[in-house]
């Protein structure tokens, strides 16, 4: 099913791959994604745009909590952003299920740097609508 | 000011270009940007991603508190979703500072629909460099 | 039904009377709470306590969000504090619901005080049960 | 330095004594605080009330942000309930330091049951003033 699930989002996930998102692997409820800083990911400051970050984190998130083969879709997120990244430099973004219910699953996501030196942390909520993702 | 910052931030920021984003207006800690919803800022579940509301969202925020001149750099961002949005529609957001000192400020962006119909709130405070961004 | 929920929860709540904390107003979605501050909500800085302006935003938030006679449950919050507060001040927080579906209601809740000066703001999504309230 | 902090706030925080929050530990840029939940702290729908997890949560901040014997203020908390609680059980608040500047501090905070099932996620920054503590 994991394997299913990262190739499915992996060939669908047409913002994933504008940006060049790469998913890295998927178990139950986690996901690893990482992906290389480019010129077209900074902001006007020359610093890694925040919507970048957030998406690298929020790609793991979507994989994480699609892991069940059921679709579930962002409610809240909050980052905090903690470290400064360069071009050149690979983002790592891992997330996992921290609790849940039926309806409700909560995702904590770590973002790191190639040093493996903690970038941003990602906190949010998915609403589990049951259907299938597959 | 206000024109220069627009003018600034609208040649540089890379990663708002890759996405499609526009700058409508600045003003004194307030900006209101768009974007057009196109194929590619969907994900695998054919909904617009997260990452792109984030996005669009961030970058009003950026202009916002960009608007003094001086740089400011996200360190806390919330998001919460509450509607879905399709394919050709322009998704529109507007952020306006809700309060800061000298060192802090918070900004509140009402994302919208072409309908005028909310579709997320970002909630997000930044950290005043004091630095010239121009 | 609103003045009944307003009074059920007034009666019920003890944390809310722990606190002091008294509702004002409620409506559809909404309810308007205030808080007479003491010594006893004073952190170890002498400062109004984090707690005591996020459980006055709460419970503005769950009178809100079971106006409708079923009970809500938080699910995410996040408040963004922006203003200092002297004993003596009466704060007043103001919910109104933004946005929702079915299961889940997504609420904005001012903070301000006697002046009317906005001194924190809270966004939080609550997970609607079904259950009756009364 | 740690002792000296974790009694200066043990003394002083009015609304930690008000609830009955009492500190366990302090570290660098750590402490565990815990709170015996009692029926002040449930609200009208009978369950914990958000605000005092939340104030547990955030005393275990405080006294985590101000560990250098440095006053930090909160700026902004994110939490995420995903667990219910019942009178008589004791909720552990654990923060530790994720990531900071020198004006800015980033805390997470668990919080967990007497079974050690975890009951919510609080993460929150801190404000650095640089005044003393003590």
């Amino acid at each position: 099913m994991f394997e299913k699930v990262k190739k499915m989002i992996q060939q669908n996930d047409r913002f994933g791959q504008l940006l060049g998102v790469e998913i890295l692997a998927v178990g139950e409820g986690s996901a690893t994604t990482c992906l290389k800083i480019k010129k077209d990911h900074l902001n006007a400051a020359n610093v890694v745009h925040g919507g970048a970050v957030f998406s690298l984190a929020d790609i793991a998130l979507a994989v994480a909590s699609n892991s069940y083969g059921k679709i579930a879709l962002l409610t809240n997120g909050s980052i905090t952003f903690f470290g400064a990244t360069k071009v050149g430099d690979t983002l790592t973004a891992r997330a996992e299920e921290v609790g849940g219910s039926r309806k409700l699953g909560h995702y904590r996501v770590e973002i790191s740097n190639a040093l493996d030196e903690p970038v941003a942390v990602y906190t949010a909520t998915v609403y589990r609508t049951g259907k299938p993702l597959l």
